[in-house]
């Protein structure tokens, strides 16, 4: 028996033993090595999500790992790969199946949220959404390619291209991960964060992170890009100060790519859209080609995964650690090691 | 001496005679023809505008006519030529211009706005916004360029395709024309209209047209399109509701385009945006090649501009038909006359 993570309803996470069958054809087994604690994972914990999460459940989503067993008719696959996974299934029959947009199928199934994730010793999952991680990739940085595939797919959505001047308002996980995939895209790019802890970090990353009590963000962009307004701005913060600054920000023609979640309607001020020919651009998880991308963008650097990694938990500790950051607090990413020598994984 | 339209102050025109300048360098004189009212005329009469008209202000800028007198240096242009008038000035050195998007000029001069219009017998413009008209467009069509041109430039900006399915909410006369031109360019097109008399009109077009009071457009759409969504939504009402309503009756990564003015922000459901990533654009105005599109569609039928003219009035009727646009009424386009056989004008 293995231990799992498991969300019983809001606020209370346990750690349980878990059954191990051996997997399926089509199936791998894996034995997650680090997943990281996503901010989806703090609403589930929440209990916002109650209506789409069938309890117990298993949370985690962002992940590395080897795989252990693989079942029948599983090629190109054998015990001791490392890997992540893409953690997507869709029904490929919907209009957006059809279409070629599979990450939107109507009916997907997003592994970690409606079905079981990865935030436990043994994670079954098809062979399908494998991603091989290359040998010399450390785990813990691993565990960050998929926020970094989110990452990725903003970055495409808004079509940053080479010299262009791009804003990131909200400057967590992947606010951060945004700004360095949009840099590595060409472009030069602003941070705007209210946390002193976040903006010291994306600064040592090599960002300049602009606090927005710092004054006019609007008249601070003007004079950084010589008064045109920049081209791409990325809403991240989900908050309604965060739409605005996001469209006040934008020159003529700029792009909005908006990567964060907002329950809610919010006011938009649709005339400078219509008076500056402003693009909004929604953008929602990634596809295979992303998660490939982020593969490469972690491996080589581009994207300091150790940087952004603030503490890693042991699996028993999980319950704790979701506790801990529903206080908030100066963190940016936490990973919780899965792995457990008592069994021999192979991580 | 000529007579012209003026605005004098909220809900005031009058006519009187205007003074006739031989044209400058550059500058060509116009007889104007025939000149449609525009919705922003209407916002200039009923006084909205009155921060940026300078009064007595010369209204319109939707226009045919004939060239009556160039100025020095003006090559490829004659007395007696049928034109119509690109009604923009730029200053060609604005971060827009220079980005090459000079339609949206920062210190755009728009003509019949910002300077005087086309609503009076002898018109003076620089001879770079005229536009040549074929010999056999009759002048009252031809009056329905420029907001032909708007619905081209709006459908470009949409990116309509062969064989794709978009909805225009609001079937005014651009709506109307937005319907016509996605439809030559492929796609099937359904107009969202409250107006009896605006359905019936599009109908008679051969365009079908949904009253919203009908029922649940969304659902409607749904059944039309399979079940995918719409691929392109038009906001051309100017309303909340038809904000909402673009928004609800498009399918993953549709596109909506912004064509109406929305003087406050809207209510916008970003959590569609996102979830469907879906994309806005807002369309302003026209580019050259726009304008020159929108000639060859008058020109060919493909705009059947004729069955958009609801009512020809002569100009000294000018300022009772804006009174009675004012009360709204079954109308779409209503042109004034500005031909004056006492001035021999050639039309």
């Amino acid at each position: 028996m293995t231990l799992a993570v498991r969300y019983l309803t809001a606020r209370t996470l346990d750690t349980a033993p878990a059954e191990n069958p051996a997997p399926g054809p089509g199936q791998v087994e894996i034995a997650p090595a680090y997943v990281g604690i996503c901010g989806t994972d703090l609403h589930i914990f929440h209990g916002d999500m109650d209506a789409r999460v069938s309890t117990p459940a298993v949370l985690g989503h962002e992940m590395s790992g080897r795989i252990v067993r693989v079942g029948a008719g599983v090629e190109g696959w054998a015990p001791g790969d490392a890997v992540t996974v893409m953690p997507l299934r869709w029904d490929d029959t919907c209009p957006a199946c059809r279409a070629g947009h599979q990450h939107i199928c109507r009916h997907l199934d997003f592994i970690g949220i409606d079905s079981p994730g990865a935030m436990q010793q043994r994670w079954t999952v098809p062979a399908t959404t494998l991603v091989r991680l290359p040998d010399d990739l450390p785990l813990d940085h691993a565990a960050l390619v998929e926020p970094t595939a989110v990452a990725v797919h903003d970055v495409g959505r808004a079509q940053v291209r080479e010299g262009e001047k791009a804003v990131v308002v909200g400057g967590g996980p992947v606010g951060v991960l945004i700004a360095l995939v949009a840099r590595a895209a060409g472009a030069e790019v602003r941070v705007v964060e209210l946390s002193p802890h976040r903006r010291l970090l994306a600064e040592e990353l090599g960002l300049t992170a602009w606090d927005p009590a710092d004054g006019d963000l609007p008249e601070l962009v003007r004079q950084w890009t010589g008064d045109a307004g920049a081209d791409v701005a990325f809403e991240v913060s989900g908050a309604q100060g965060g739409v605005d600054t996001a469209v006040d920000v934008l020159g003529v023609r700029g792009r909005l790519c908006l990567v964060a979640i907002h329950p809610r309607p919010r006011e938009v001020n649709l005339h400078r859209f219509f008076w500056r020919e402003l693009t909004l651009v929604g953008a929602r998880l990634y596809e295979r080609a992303d998660f490939e991308k982020a593969v490469s963008l972690v491996a080589d650097g581009t994207v300091a995964a150790g940087r952004l990694i603030s503490k890693v938990v042991p699996l028993t500790q999980a319950p704790a650690a979701f506790e801990a950051l529903e206080g908030g607090g100066d963190v940016m990413k936490i990973l919780v090691d899965c792995t457990d020598d008592t069994q021999g994984a192979a991580v």
